[in-house]
Formats: structure tokens, C-alpha cells, sequence
């Protein structure tokens, strides 16, 4: 991602992906609101939206669209088959393609969920001190399948999906403390420390996204993750899905502050 | 309502309102989360959950059934069909009945929402100190329809309802924290002062509830109130719904601390 990226507005940020620029966008826009994607078709939007409100913390909903619509008040302007860096689709719950745009394989009958994302509070933890490893090593953020399994929502069942970033734990406090006051976008850590405790074998490996060094004293610190649906896609292979790549976030025009419940 | 309600647990509270009691829950079992009951055929399940993602602060969904399910995780071995003081039944929006019970009405195909309610947030004002007018004057709170409009979903639509509570002004700064910090329970006031703000022409007339007396300098706070959807019912005419009867609440076992984000 171009280094200047933290800088551009949401605006110029989904222009850059509209026209093929692809990465992921931690750092992107800095301060305003980023969000997962998860398209399906309408047979199967209530069996998301169920499944999102069972499972809030992964699954923060942000906006809900019409069947077959591709705008969003999130971002006036935006077109949801273009805008983000890149997508995934889904068959049967296998990945067919990555595309970074899916205009050709849109489907009328498409209820698009935009899901809250952990990279919205690193504008929080970064003011608050805390630093951001991925960032710094200009890498995307580590992801885990866990061994919790989400609430079952109809025909939807799949494991949480979490993030991490080590902490150092001066900055444990103001990490736990910043992220919890922004529960649109996952809230507060769900694990902190041992990763066996989420069963999660090895940190070098994560799922999703690239693996991300720590210092020594780090405290490896859990986040709910959107990801999550796509992991239920998996699981429960509804017939056609589109999602997000992981990492590479829809930019919406809403500001972080306006989902800080203080 | 009995003086010592405040000390019932919520199983004696239930068991209470199963065998026919009725009234406010204002109050009763104290430190324990109250909610709303919204159940609508199955047919409109997804109107009315995309109608509490759209519209959060008044719809802050707690939990949602499965068709014909009278049952739920919140208060294991409670029945939806008897265990609230007081229901209405609906009929393509008109209130034809106001029972204790449910049990001869109940359907098949009914999707039962559990929605935060601020009685939720009333322990945690009072421990910070602030007065409760409604509790101390032994009388249900002021509810009021209000000129602002929800966003609709599907075929729902209606105005936003909210309940008012007088505060006075040195307690209103931890009137406003407190209940912040519980956003599964409405969260922070949508308004404070003046009531013509809302559209409410005349505080002493309630839609719902009960007339509150206040202090001279107490200042009107408004909070997102979970009769809402009762509203959307009057307003877009569903075949068929139950609610519970405006400050009659569903006692369920979870905490209050459960919902804080701190």
C-alpha cells in the first residue's frame, strides 16, 4: 500500500480501488471507519442477519442493504462491486476467484452486510500509545480460526475468527480500555495471552493475513474478527457468497468517534 | 407492585407474573436486565430484524427465538407465554387485547425479539446517585411518541418512542455516562431540555406510562425506549403480533454488568 495511504480521504481511497489498486488497508484513511463485506443471496439474509445478532462481537452489523442494491448511506457515492481492494467469491462454500472488482458475477437477489472491523479502533490505539505492529512492518494483521464455535443462526454454524496484535503490556490497559469503548467494531478483546486458550497451535501461522513479529514482553491480545462470516461461508456452504479479501476493507466516509459509545 | 419487588430474584418475579400478577417492573429485581417483548410472524422476522439493526438505539436486540419458540438462553426455563405481567395482542395494528397471558393466542410461526430496555440502566443511575422520580412516586415511566422517524425496513416504518426521566442538573453528567456505557440498553440519551426538540408538545401527557412529577430545575432526558416497535406494529399493520403491555417488562436472568462496555 502506498505509504501515503493514511493520509488520503475514504473518497480517494475506494477511487485508487475502483481503478485496481489492491492491499490491505490497516492505516488507510486513519480515523474513519472500515468494514467487511458479506454478500449473499436474499434466501439467506435472514439466516446472516440472525446469525450477526447472535454473535455480536464478531459480527457487529454496521448497515444492511436492499436486496440487489450496491449503495450504502455508510458512504454516498461508493458502488459495493468496485470500491473495496479486493474480493473473494463463493460457491458452495468453496473460494472460486479474487477478483478486485465483481461486477460481472453480481446477482440481483445480493443483500450486502457491511460488518465492523478491527482496523477502525487502531486510530484509538495509536493516539492512546499503543503501537501497531503490522503497521510499522507494513504487513496485513495476523487471523485465526479458534476452536469456539459461533452461536448457529438457521443454516449458519462456523467457528469465531479472531486477530491479533501483540501488545506490549504498558499499553495493555489503554489497548483493552480504547477498543472496548468502540463495540460497533468488535469492542474489547475477547483473549488475551496464551493462544491455546483460544486453541490456536502457533502464532507464526496465522489462517488469514501474514504472520507479524513481536517483542519479547508482547502480549499476544484477541480481538473479535469480521472475518467470521466468511468462516461460516465456509462451513456452511450457502449456494453463492461475496466477501471482502481479508485485510482489504471497505473505506466508509463515517468517523470513528461516532461509534465511541463515551 | 409489591414494595419488596426490588429483592425478588427474577425466577420469583416470573413465577409471580406467571400465576397472574401484573404492573410496572420499574424497580423489581433490581441489578437484573429487563426487555421488551416484540413477536411477529415468521413471515416478518426479517422486517423486524432489520428494523432493530437500522434503528440500534431504540431496538437493541438481546436475543431472537427461533419460530414458535417460547423459550430463551436469558432466563432458562421461562415461558414468553406467561411469564410478563402484562401483554397486548395486535391485530393488523389495532390492540384487541391486554392479557396476562398468551398461551390461548400463541402461534407457530411466531419469532419472538427480546429487546434492552432502560429499566435496565435505572440500578445503575441510582447507584451513581442519581434520583429515580418515576420509582420514588411509585408510578410507571413517561413514554412519548416523538415527530422523529425511523428508518424503515421492508415494510415496517414508525416513529422513534422514548422514555423521560427528570434529572437534576448536578446528576445529570453520571445520568449520561451510566446509562452510555450500557448501549445494549439503549445506551446514552438521544435528547436532553427542552421537549418541543422531540415533537412532544406536553410532558404531563404521556403516550405510554404514567405523568412523572418533577423538580423545578430538573431537566428532561430522553432515552431510545423499546416500545418502539410497538409503534412500528400500529403504524404498518402486521396481521398479527404480541408486545408486552408499555413498562411491563420481561425479567430476565442476565446482569446489568454484562452489557457495560467498561
Amino acid at each position: 500500500m502506498d505509504p501515503h495511504a493514511h493520509a488520503w480521504t475514504p473518497e480517494e481511497a475506494r477511487a485508487r480501488f475502483r481503478t485496481g489498486a489492491a492491499g490491505p488497508t490497516a492505516g488507510v484513511s486513519a480515523g474513519h471507519t472500515q468494514a467487511n463485506l458479506i454478500s449473499v443471496p436474499a434466501d439467506w439474509a435472514y439466516d446472516m442477519l440472525l446469525f450477526c445478532q447472535r454473535n455480536p462481537e464478531p459480527c457487529p452489523v454496521l448497515d444492511v442493504t436492499d436486496a440487489g442494491a450496491w449503495t450504502t448511506p455508510l458512504a454516498p457515492g461508493a458502488d459495493l462491486r468496485t470500491d473495496l481492494p479486493r474480493y473473494r467469491v463463493w460457491e458452495r462454500g468453496e473460494l472460486v476467484a479474487e477478483p478486485t472488482d465483481v461486477v460481472d458475477v453480481w446477482r440481483k437477489d445480493l443483500v450486502s452486510f457491511l460488518i465492523g472491523c478491527s482496523f477502525t479502533f487502531e486510530s484509538a490505539l495509536t493516539e492512546a500509545g499503543v503501537p501497531m505492529r503490522h503497521i510499522e512492518q507494513g504487513r496485513n494483521v495476523s487471523m485465526y480460526l479458534t476452536a469456539r464455535r459461533c452461536r448457529p443462526a438457521g443454516r449458519l454454524r462456523g467457528p469465531l475468527v479472531v486477530s491479533m496484535r501483540p501488545v506490549p503490556p504498558e499499553h495493555l490497559a489503554a489497548a483493552i480500555r480504547e477498543s472496548s469503548l468502540l463495540p460497533a467494531v468488535h469492542g474489547g478483546p475477547v483473549h488475551c495471552g496464551e493462544p491455546a486458550g483460544l486453541g490456536i497451535a502457533d502464532l507464526s501461522r496465522p489462517d488469514f493475513g501474514d504472520p507479524v513479529d513481536a517483542e519479547p514482553d508482547d502480549i499476544p491480545v484477541f480481538w473479535a474478527c469480521g472475518v467470521t462470516p466468511q468462516a461460516a461461508v465456509m462451513a456452511s456452504r450457502p449456494p453463492f457468497a461475496i466477501t471482502h479479501a481479508p485485510g482489504q476493507m471497505f473505506l466508509t466516509d463515517a468517523r470513528d468517534e461516532q461509534y465511541r459509545v463515551l
